[in-house]
């Protein structure tokens, strides 16, 4: 258990990619998402599988309790109980500035739209902005996963 | 992960006490739950903690799977996450006929209820009716746990 500093951005263009190794194949659903709420996500990661319960968002800081599951749980609650709540994704994490960034890359509905998060250790803690880096969206709820899960980014432009 | 069989009953007189021994304290919230989908659950039983997905009802079939988890993360979780929506009863567990049943003896708001369950390995499996075995509800959506968190026993005759 334990609160969870984000922040979250735009990436403004290609060079963080110089980096970045291989990344990992990233499918999430969601059984149960409201912003007002907690939220209930299921992730399979490469071979892992994850259930992750999030309370709701106050500021940048969340409640947030992960437990590891077997791959094949997550990949059947993916298939039966999501209702189609998901999200595909490769996560690319490394270390830039003295920090490590997670850049996820979204695929399917998604497509076209990469995202670049930090993990602090409190609200206020200050961060060198690398080049690549564009506008914070940690506030804006549209970027939630769970949002996306319901309105992917290739439905924003229609 | 399982398909879970189960018949509950309404439980007509007390001869059951003579069969158990002390039950084990138990309170369960719900961070989701709906008839149609999936239904996520905190569980502290005693000291141990518990976190269950439930596919939609099929019949008296659903698909579960359950984890243990540190039974801090189920206090923080019925406490924060759930918002209300639990249920606290004392279960017995008990051998009775060839089966293993369970009584739950609901408190708090449910008080006076009392509900039996039997796990079966198929929906055709017969077994012998206890003397103290009512009428089954297997099929009243109002005895599911996570209709009574949101309509307690006590609300029903008012």
């Amino acid at each position: 258990m334990k609160m969870e500093i984000e922040r979250k951005f735009l990436v403004k263009n290609d060079s963080w990619r110089q980096l970045v190794g291989t990344g990992l194949l990233c499918e999430q659903g969601y059984l149960s998402s409201s912003i007002d709420e907690a939220t209930v996500r299921v992730r399979r990661m490469g071979n892992q599988g994850f259930l992750t319960l999030k309370g709701p968002t106050e500021g940048v800081s969340r409640l947030e309790m992960e437990y590891p599951i077997p791959v094949e749980d997550a990949e059947t609650m993916l298939r039966m109980l999501c209702n189609g709540r998901t999200v595909s994704k490769v996560r690319y994490r490394f270390f830039c500035e003295g920090f490590t960034w997670e850049v996820d890359e979204f695929s399917g509905m998604n497509e076209g739209l990469v995202l670049a998060e930090i993990e602090l250790e409190n609200e206020e803690q200050s961060f060198d902005r690398p080049g690549w880096l564009g506008q914070e969206v940690s506030h804006d709820s549209r970027y939630f996963n769970a949002a996306l899960a319901h309105q992917p980014f290739k439905s924003w432009r229609t």
